[in-house]
């Protein structure tokens, strides 16, 4: 028995139809894990584009209207408006919804977001790991997920059926589903997400402040480190907020590894430096092959 | 008259048969810029290949031999050997061959060697922007340099014929060359190429001593950031070491750009750390604008 057949849902809300709520609903629909499909979102021009091609089925234009009837919730706006945002979906949940996020913060949030469900209501936070820095419905594709992997978030006093749907819900959809404390994720995508974009903004910022038609002269090297520099600041600044107290930390243990290799640069230790890159090309170097295996062929 | 024309060599000799090595020689054939090639580098068997492949004629298991009879000498070894390697082929250099590099850093290296040159022989320094984490032979393809940028670093004392046969030669091979001073080129590159490959090499190290597991996390955001972390440690040792001076100086403006943003963090300053986040992003942009642009067919 395939996923596709362990999990259906009648009617979905997303609620900010943007590239990860757009994916999601493509893939739903692609997957047939839901019969129809509502949206919400800020702007009612992108939600007539999305109904135009298909994404959604119909939209509305107040957030607590689009979940009614849904036995699925997905919240897919920047994470910075999440709280508000249950908030006003709360008093129009349908009793048996389960709700869902995909932000790339959990930890509080995720308790918070739970706390306000109505009786009868579950949430359960997600983070399906397939951004970039593109945004918007122009992006989506129904396999962004596929192959991905998301994590699952249940706490103490999630419900097993509503969690297991969710689970099955993402696994349906292509993900590789792994279940995480809400804390111990934000402990790590500080160190390998939030982290790198904050350095990437602040390296072009060192650009932009010594000399910015310099990135005329850039090649790839340039261009891949700073990629995700250009992706949404609302959206980043948000998360960066809410893990602030770990990436707080991980910048301190970023600075102390290049305080090591300025070190070497100017006591002129060839060797110390070598020594430094050698160990950061051999974990990164273990990436690659991760990759390339994630390719190789199912036997 | 097309640039091909322009340019033409009897034998060429390359000096480190790599990626960039390789694909010159590759680039040259397939351009008709040169007669035949010899290689000359440290692993007798990659030059067999290289010779197998058609990348190269002949080579030489010595450096002083395989420039004999060369009008042409492309030094594309790492940055840190190009001195005594110039000392090296100096006694066997033919009177009129012109020699170039390929090397990432120039300022003082381009004085070093053109001062090595014998009587008759001209050295004029280029930086063709091709490189990437790869390397060797296997990656090599004869139009890397195809819309490329190439620096060509002239001196007061360089020779004009000399220097318009290179620059023919990289225009011949695709590249968009651009005369510039060889020290203004390593404070811009320290800044653009130089800076993000240290940062990535720390970024890497301050995952590999938070949790090396972490990386298995990692997504697209990460995988870009720290891709040329996966770059030859001995390359960029030379270079980061030959930069040294411009390196710590572009390091310290990072560093402030980065307190700014953790000021903010620290602070719960959420707009102060959105305006930060939105000066990288438009900067960051405007590259991909130019990127795009490039790819527009030309009228």
């Amino acid at each position: 028995m395939g996923p596709e057949s362990r999990v259906h849902f009648r009617r979905a809300a997303i609620i900010g139809v943007g590239l990860i709520g757009a994916s999601a609903a493509l893939a739903m629909r692609e997957r047939d894990i839901c019969d129809e499909i509502a949206g919400f979102g800020r702007r009612e021009e992108n939600l007539r584009r999305a109904k135009e091609r298909g994404i959604i089925d119909d939209y509305r234009t107040d957030a607590a209207s689009s979940v009614e009837g849904a036995d699925l919730v997905i919240l897919a706006t920047p994470v910075g408006i999440l709280g508000k945002l249950a908030a006003a979906i709360r008093p129009a949940l349908k009793k048996g919804a389960v709700v869902t996020d995909v932000g790339s913060v959990k930890g509080a949030l995720v308790a918070e977001l739970e706390a306000l469900m109505p009786e009868g209501v579950h949430f359960i936070g997600s983070h399906p790991i397939a951004g970039s820095d593109k945004s918007g419905i122009d992006e989506a594709r129904g396999n962004l997920f596929s192959g991905a992997r998301c994590i699952v978030t249940p706490t103490p006093r999630s419900d097993k059926s509503a969690m297991d749907m969710i689970v099955s819900m993402w696994e349906a959809a292509g993900a590789l589903v792994e279940c995480m404390d809400a804390f111990r994720h934000d402990e790590i995508f500080a160190l390998v997400s939030h982290m790198p974009h904050i350095i990437a903004y602040a390296m072009v910022n060192a650009v932009e402040a010594a000399d910015p038609r310099c990135v005329e002269y850039s090649g790839g090297g340039f261009r891949d480190t700073t990629r995700i520099a250009a992706s949404s600041p609302e959206l980043w600044r948000d998360i960066a907020m809410m893990n602030r107290g770990n990436l707080i930390r991980v910048i301190a243990s970023f600075r102390e590894n290049l305080d090591k290799i300025e070190k070497c640069l100017e006591g002129n230790d060839a060797q110390g430096l070598e020594r430094e890159l050698i160990r950061a090309q051999k974990l990164r170097m273990s990436i690659e092959k991760q990759e390339a295996s994630k390719h190789t062929p199912m036997p």
